[in-house]
Order: C-alpha cells, then sequence, then structure tokens
C-alpha cells in the first residue's frame, strides 16, 4: 500500500448523516498481505503485480476467506444508536464504545434530512418507500422530532442536576442519540458487513456509512475491492429452480468457449470456472 | 439432569423488572454431557455421581472450559433497550430480536421502582449509590418519566398513523422501551456472563436478569454451579503485589499440610492445589 | 420434530471410511425452532406447516442465518488425523478431543481403500484426479501404508514401555492415526461446512464425513435441508462478467414473467425475486 | 511505540526449538493505542505517561478486556504439527497455514533435545517429570527418532514419484513434521494465550514459543505486558474454601490500612482494591 494513502486517509473526518462521521484510526496490511498469506498456504513465493491481483480475484470468488482476515481495519465511527444496534449484530470485530454510565452523554441527534421522510414501503416489510412525502410535512416532522430531542436533554440534564445515577438519568433519552465508538475488524469480515449494508434491503442510514467506508476500503485494497465488487457485491445467486428456467431460456449455450470467453476479457481461469458453471447448468 | 426439573422450568415466565422476563426455551445436555464430553478427551468411560462431580470442579478450577461449551441453553428474554445494549456485547451467543423496522413496537417501557431511583455513587464512577433519595422525588421522578414515555409513545403513534415508516418513527423512541429476543449460549460462556453480570458493579437492571438465569442454571446443572460459585464467583485473585504483602500476614503458612486441610473438607486434589499456591506464596 | 425420529439416530455409529464413525449424541430444535426464533424478529405467533416451509425457504434465500443458529448439533466423531485438521478450521464449533498427552493413542490408522488410491489431479491442483492406479499398485501402496503404521505403533508402545512421557513418544505417529472428539455447532454453521465439505474440491475422506452428517440432517430438519439444497449447496454464483455474458445469451428475457413462472412451480415470492434478478440482468 | 522497536523486530527470525521459528510480520497498535481507545468509552481526552500505565494496569486488573482488543498482532511462525494441533484450539485468531494437499511438504521433522526427553509425570497426568533418562538412552532415543523420520520421508517421496496425490502421500507423514502458518491475533487473546501456554502445565514444546512471543510482546507493549505479568500471569486465584482457609491464617488482617499499603507501593486506587479483597476475607 502507498503509504501517502494510508497517512491522507488517516484521523481525517468523513461526515455522514447530519452529524455522525468515519475516521480511519489505524489499517495493518494491504493487497500485498493477503497475497503474502495465501502464498505460505501455496508454499510459493511473491510473484508480479498481475500476478497478485490474478490471485487476489482467484481467492475471493472461490471464497477463500482466511487470506483476507490477514488485513486489519480500525475505525472511529460517531453513529446514532438505532444503527449501532444493527451494526453491533456483526459480532466478528472489536468495540469501545462511550458509555453512559461513566460519562455524560452529549447533546447530539439524528434528525433525517426533509427528503429521507419518506412512507413505509409496501413491497419491503422493513423498509421505507421511495416516494417523499410534501415537503411541509416533513419539515413538521423533523421541526418536531427536533424539539422532543431537546425536551428529552433537558429532562436527562435536570436529573443529573438531581445527582441522579447517569446510568438511570439516560434511560428516556431517544434512540437518535448519537454515540462514538472505536470499531475494528478484519477485511473479510468487513466485505461481509459492506455487503450486508450497502444492499437497498439495509436501512439508508446504515447504508450511508458503509457508503463511506467503502471508499476508505476501495483507496487503501484497490485489488480486493474490486474483486469484492465484481465477485461477492455485484454477484447474483441463482437458486436450483433459477437456473433450470435459466436454462431452457438459454438456446446458444454450446457456442460458448473459452476463446470466445477470452476474447469478451475474461482470464483463462476465469473462462474455464464459467464454462464449469454453464456445463452444471446445461446438465440439470 | 432430571427430565422433570427441565420440563417444569420450561417456557413459565419469570418476571424480571417491572414488564420483563425470562423464559427458558430449550437446553441441551447436564451435568452428565460436560462429564461425557470431559472423558472422550480422557479416554475413559463413566463414572458415580461423586467423581463426577470431583471431575467437574476440577474442570472449572483449571479453567477447562471446552467440556462447558457442550451444555447449551436457549433463552426467551423481555428487557429495556438499554439492558439490551449491555447484554449484545457478550458475542459468543446467538440472538434474534424483535424487529422495530419489520414491526410496531410495543407500548411499554421501563420505569424503576421507587427505592431504586438513586444518585451517583461517589466510588463507582460508572454506577449508582447504595443511598436513596426522598421518597417524595423519586415518585415525582418516576412519575415523570412515565409521563414522557407516554407522550413518545404518542409521537410514534402519530408517525406511523401518517403512514412514515416504521424504521423511521421510532427514533425518538427512549432507551427504556421494552424489546425481546431469542438468546442461546453455551455454559461456559454464560457462566461468564454471569460472572460479570452478578458483580455488584454490574448496572442494578442488568444484574436483576443475571440473577434470575442463575437460579435456572443451579437447578438444572447443579453440580457445575457449585463449581462455578465456589471457584469462579466467589474466587478472588490476587495479583503479585497483593500476593508479596498477604505473604507477610502469614506467619503460620508452614504449620498447613493436607492432613489439615483435608480435616477441614479440601478433597486430596484440592488440598495438594492449595498446598501449591501457599508454596508459591512462600517462594515470592 | 418428531421425537422418535430423533431418538433412532442418537448414538447409533454410522460407519465413515475403515475405521471412523459419526453418532448423533443430541440435537437443540428443529424447523420448528427456527420458526420460532424468526418470528420474534417479526412479531408473528406460528402458523401453518406450509407457511413454516415458506418462511424457511425465505430465510435460506434471503441469508438471514441468525435463526438457523437456534439449532444445534452435537455429534461424537472418530477420524483420522489429517481429517480433524482440516476439521477445525471450522472455528465456530466446540470441541473436545481425544488427548494424548493424558491418554495412551488406540492402534488405529487409515488405510484408504484401493479404489481411493490416485494419482494427484492436473486440473485441482489440491485434489486427486478420477483415474484409478492398477490395482496391484494400489494394493502393494496400501500393504506398504499398513506395514509402516504398523512399525510406528511399535516405536510408540517401545516408548511407553520405556516410561518416556506419552506426549513425546507420540508425536513420531502418522497423521493417518485414528482420533476422537465431541463436536457441537449450530445448524447455520454446520451447513456452512456441509457446504465446503460436500463440494468435490474438498478431501475424498472429509467428504464422506459430510456425506454421513448431512443424512442426518436431512432426517432431522428436512425442511432447513431443503431449503439448503435448493438455494446454498445447488446454487451457483454468477459474478458480474458472467452476467454481462449471460445476458447475451438469454434472448427470450422478457418472456419472462410471473405467471409463466408460477405455472412452473415457484411460489409467488420466488417468483418476484427472479424476476428482480433478472431485470438486472436485462439492465447491466 | 517506538517505530524503532517494531522496525528491528519486523520480519526477523527468532528461532524455537531445532528448526522452527517465530517472526513478527506486522503489529498494529500499542500501548497508546489501548488507552485511547479506552478513553472513547470514558468519554476521556489524553494524559500523561504515568497515567496511562495507570489506566492499562486498571483495565487488566478488572479484566475490561475490550481495549486491549484494539491491538493486533500477526506472526510467520514454523512449527510441529503436534504442536500445531495444540495452538490451533484458540479459535479467536487468524490462520494461514501451509497445505500439503496444493504442496509438497518439506523434509523437516521435530528432534527433542537430549535433555528434554524425558519420562511420564507421575503427579501431571498429562505431562512430562523433571527427571532426565540416561544420556545414552536419550541419545538412542533420538537417533531412531530421526532415522524413522527419514524413512517416512523417503515413502513420502517414492509416492510423489508414483504421481499418488500429495493429499494422500502425505498420511503416514509423522506428527513431528514442520508445518508453517501465518497467525493474527489481538492482544487481549494473545495474553490468554500466553497465560496457558507459558504455564508449567503446557508442553515444552510449546511453552518455547509462548517465551519467544512473550519477549516480542514485552518489547512492543511494555506497559501492559508489565500489567499482564502482574495482574494475569503471576497472580492466584483462591477460591471460596482456599479464603476461607487462609483467613484464619493471617492474624494482623485488622493492621493493614491504606497507609500501609501506599508505604509498599500500592498506588491509592490499588491499595483500596486490595483493602475490598481482604474485607470480603474477613467477613468469610
Amino acid at each position: 500500500m502507498d503509504k501517502n494513502l494510508k497517512e491522507d486517509l488517516i484521523s481525517k473526518e468523513f461526515k455522514v448523516l447530519d452529524k455522525g462521521f468515519v475516521r480511519l484510526i489505524d489499517v495493518m496490511g494491504d493487497d500485498s498481505a493477503i497475497v503474502q498469506a495465501a502464498r505460505v498456504s501455496y508454499g510459493e513465493g511473491t510473484k508480479t503485480v498481475r500476478e497478485d491481483r490474478g490471485l487476489i480475484r482467484y481467492l475471493m470468488r472461490h471464497r477463500h476467506t482466511s487470506p483476507f482476515e490477514m488485513v486489519e481495519f480500525k475505525f472511529h465511527i460517531k453513529l446514532p444508536i438505532f444503527v449501532a444496534r444493527q451494526w453491533i449484530r456483526h459480532r466478528t470485530a472489536n468495540v469501545n464504545e462511550y458509555s453512559g454510565r461513566y460519562s455524560v452523554i452529549r447533546d447530539e441527534f439524528y434528525i433525517p434530512e426533509i427528503q429521507e421522510i419518506r412512507t413505509q414501503s409496501q413491497i419491503n416489510k422493513q423498509g421505507r418507500s421511495d416516494e417523499s412525502i410534501s415537503v411541509e410535512l416533513a419539515k413538521a416532522i423533523a421541526t418536531r422530532m427536533e424539539a422532543t430531542q431537546n425536551r428529552l436533554y433537558a429532562e436527562y440534564e435536570e436529573l443529573l442536576s438531581l445527582n441522579i445515577a447517569r446510568e438511570l438519568s439516560r434511560i428516556n433519552l431517544p434512540l437518535s442519540t448519537y454515540t462514538e465508538w472505536y470499531w475494528k475488524i478484519d477485511l473479510h469480515n468487513l466485505f461481509h458487513f459492506l455487503k450486508l449494508r450497502l444492499d437497498k434491503t439495509a436501512q439508508f442510514e446504515i447504508r450511508k456509512y458503509a457508503e463511506v467506508i467503502s471508499e476508505m476500503v476501495k483507496t487503501l485494497v484497490p485489488l480486493s475491492f474490486e474483486a469484492f465488487e465484481d465477485y461477492l457485491l455485484n454477484s447474483i445467486i441463482f437458486s436450483k429452480n433459477e437456473l433450470l428456467y435459466l436454462k431452457q431460456l438459454i438456446n446458444r449455450i454450446d457456442e460458448i468457449n473459452e476463446d470466445s470467453l477470452l476474447s469478451s476479457g475474461f482470464s483463462r481461469t476465469e473462462s474455464r470456472e464459467f464454462l464449469d458453471k454453464l456445463i452444471i447448468l446445461k446438465n440439470l
């Protein structure tokens, strides 16, 4: 990894939502660290960059995940509690969170942007629709949210001023309250996080964090990120039944051969692997 | 394990706090399952109950944790979100939580009992003191908490009635809102949870859950729980410096021998292990 | 789960390889336990079996993995050490293994069947080819293997008879030595194990264990296993580039609609999800 | 961390046993990274080095483990397979191991040093005794071990020369065969590994690796390592019964007070915490 790339990113605050941020604190390893670890398994030394790219792509598409675990990222993140509650479900990560028992919680709450205040989706039972509500209504809702948050914080402060324990005073603070944490995760598990949280079914607010983190990861491990995009993020899994149906639709399957694939930009190994899949399809 | 003990416990609601509960959903294994797994390691068959107890105690005090992982508990738990946030930090467990994106959150909030509304502890920066505040003040606080919760729920319902997405409508609900989850964990990790959450420095509210779970565990795996109490829960770890100091205080250390220990109720192995510790102490 | 099914399986030895076995020791939960946990998330009660099947299939194909973690299996397995070394790489499981430090290792070694002694694959750098070698050569190899194993065990016994520590005496025993362990794992992680170890690139010997375990799992959680087969085991993942190529081959993509899919046996939800994938394909 | 310290260590081969080694490949973070993460929880900024030491010691003795997870180590290790089999039981780590299916295993085997060839311990059922056997016998054993290893490797090479698959040819190679891996682990879990593997009950061979790693860790995170030694490695856990007995032996417990402890080198917090333990002891 270009040392400067890392230096440029480290500790910079990348804004997310209205008051949140992501800061890269540290990185261990880069694309070459993945190659290095994989080559221990294969008992081979280092090769050219072109071969490194090929190996990384091979590892990704065959779900050989352990070499990607050899790269580690540490972030400082500021995020609303309802986002933190979704985030923490990714268990294979290390977390140190700001403690509302130990310290006074700060007066910062999430208020969605006007255009993001939307109605319940009819299709996706857990998400919001693409349609906006009227700007007037959205503004009224945002204003009311803010007023509520202010009132809740005033109550919190009042309890603190009565010397009520912090751990109790906080219990009526809203899920929109911002918290902060250090979050450390290896690249394999980070890709898994990104796959799930970049998805259109993920809640808008956590998706914004995933997008910012994606950009950082792309800069720091470009070959791995490219492989992630090609083989994981933008791949489609077809089930047995779907494959059976797809098979009927593909009437020129026999025309495909390694040469036609090579001329379409597939590498030799990729060609063979694709042909293998098509043979499975044909023989279903 | 006595089948009846399990049947008696399963699915019964044990109340915790004002509206929470713990329900045992299922258990895999009991004290004998621990012995059985340990004996695979040792290449030995089953023995008498007395020997089982000895083996379990040996495993516990030597922190041979893997046999305790062979027993699994599954609970259904209803708990306030601020407790859930502490609880979820135990990563080696499986969780399915009620989703506020998918379903409407219910109108249930935690309000502390009057005598539990206390001031900030001066000694423990993260806890509350032992002193109560005036009953009048406590009652006023509880009443106000409830009023706030009701107002927040009314706002939530209003947003839902405007068809605002559930995932957004909920963001100003308070941390005192009750949630529910299924929680599955092995006995080794459950003991770790109990050790931390039965501790006087744990927040009162999560301690109440730990106490209820302890009672269940005690009933279902009595030998393991007894060993947990003797060797983990009620043990004291002395640091190097503390041991050096302790050594000076113990002036009759040479009087201790296996016979005196045996007559004090130590088993032969326990006696030897204690003598080993005292020798380390003496030679510091 | 039918109680009898479980009772029928429990503790029966299913032979694997020449001297190995798999024994089911215990199971917690079944298909309905998955549904039960998922419905906590969705805030809904139990439904009909038909709806259970639909829900399980939905969970599987959307990789909602946590409800599958609510079912737990415990096996007693006897396996050669070189298989154990591959197996243990699945970290999300609990293990108690026979200890060669504590106990005398038994005189049991793996010898491959004659027809499984094969040459190095030219295609798969980590596997063996489909071609057999001559029966004579294979027999000679097997005979020699056995002689070597016997000699190594004789040396082991001689060291033991000299009272050399067990932990040292064993170090020249071969990787073909049989060991035993208790292995406990949740269904989600078991499916992951099976996906990898049923694959044709997995070593023949571990595949045999995966096959035996598959049969047990199929019996105990039939709906989940069916979903696993349809959506995970027999699915194909197409990468971005493969999808682009596939798109060109599918010239009747516009003819597909929900009705044609429904009449091909897709459920309504499955149809919609397949159409979504085809739209992505079309718009690539 | 002093950058030079890290640069000095990185990639240097530290010999272990006859042919093994430990090489530090990379480190993320140092003592200050632990402090930094802990202070996010406490909502406080950085302080003096003296306060850093105090905080690290506080975290260690209260088993606040998550800040120690913020430091990550990556090693390249060459070790005999029977050691690798003990090592891999530490599941919270990332591993890439040399593959005997993919590559030809190298002709390197562990032979114990003459003085380490010992008899079975009578006390410790899983270890070797402190007594040596005669030098002649030990030499004879070592010579024989080597001859066996050479013969086994010759058989391996012969199978390879017959083009038998690598994955099969290797199965009679001994547990003393050297393998290699990349191993990545966070500091908290590394301390746990060291605690167990530095223990006198750990097998001599793995202890040698733990000792070499300890020296590296001590250099790189000196404050944390000191705390580890004082509060974890050299601490003694006394069970409830042992404490009851100890209590009788301590007849001047009332003489201890904060002043006497302060003058013995305890910090104020340490004094208070020790007094708390003594009060528990007194009141048992």
